[in-house]
């Protein structure tokens, strides 16, 4: 039987829709529409949906980390605010400043933190770790989708300008 | 005597030099030598060079709570989180989208998360809300300085694509 700590899970849940307020400064546009992309890209309605899910599934693992009193779990939280920092980054990067190859760059980062921090939750409380397999999915999905419209678009350095 | 435990001081660093990217992404540009700014304005070299210095407090600072065995510890590590997000934040709306407004939004969200990260902190250890004090200061240096470019220029709302 958990316990959910509420204000922890607000603390949690405010931190990732501050880190996506960044999808809403920073989204798509009429660049995004006229860039090649792969046909396999999903509808611009499903980002907002798949992240809202991501971000109740992975505040409400952080909040079971944090209350494990597990020795490692200070680890685990630390890479939390790591991912949050990556999770922030993307868009004004690809969406503000169309440079998809560093946008791939912090996408990799993203990647890379968000396994880690899957195996950090699971060695601290192996229903965490499990409740951020889709966000490791989706990351996935993500990095596959940008490596494409890079390799798809490679001379489309400063579109912005344009 | 407090031994520093450095891959968890590595990991604290590594996210506030990532938040800090959007810096070095999104910078001063010809638009910002252009607007109005006050006469207490700092030399555009004192940003990084204070920034590196605070980032360099808090980890240690977030280090220490970390490892300090606090029942509120993990709040206060979820602050760090919230203020990762904010500090993210920033620069791309302030530099990348020009809009004065927004940012100071988002700069009161930082200062307001800075201030309660410092509480949070000085219950947990004394000596690492102290060593917090510099940020809390520089934060509210900022949301002057952000708040007097906002007031002294109001029709400037969309100079990127002018």
């Amino acid at each position: 039987m958990f316990m959910i700590d509420w204000p922890l899970f607000a603390l949690f849940l405010a931190t990732c829709f501050t880190a996506g307020s960044t999808g809403a400064f920073f989204g798509p546009d009429e660049w995004y529409e006229r860039i090649s992309k792969p046909a396999w890209t999903p509808p611009n309605w499903l980002f907002p949906t798949a992240w809202f899910t991501l971000y109740l599934l992975m505040s409400y693992a952080a909040t079971r980390v944090a209350l494990s009193g597990h020795p490692e779990m200070v680890y685990a939280l630390g890479i939390w605010g790591l991912q949050t920092a990556f999770n922030t980054l993307w868009s004004p990067i690809f969406f503000g400043q169309h440079k998809i190859g560093k946008a791939l760059v912090a996408l990799i980062g993203l990647w890379a933190s968000v396994i880690a921090m899957a195996i950090s939750f699971w060695r601290v409380d192996m229903v965490a770790g499990l409740l951020l397999v889709p966000y490791v999915i989706w990351g996935t999905y993500a990095f596959a989708l940008n490596f494409s419209i890079w390799r798809r678009n490679p001379d489309t350095p400063q579109m912005a300008g344009a």
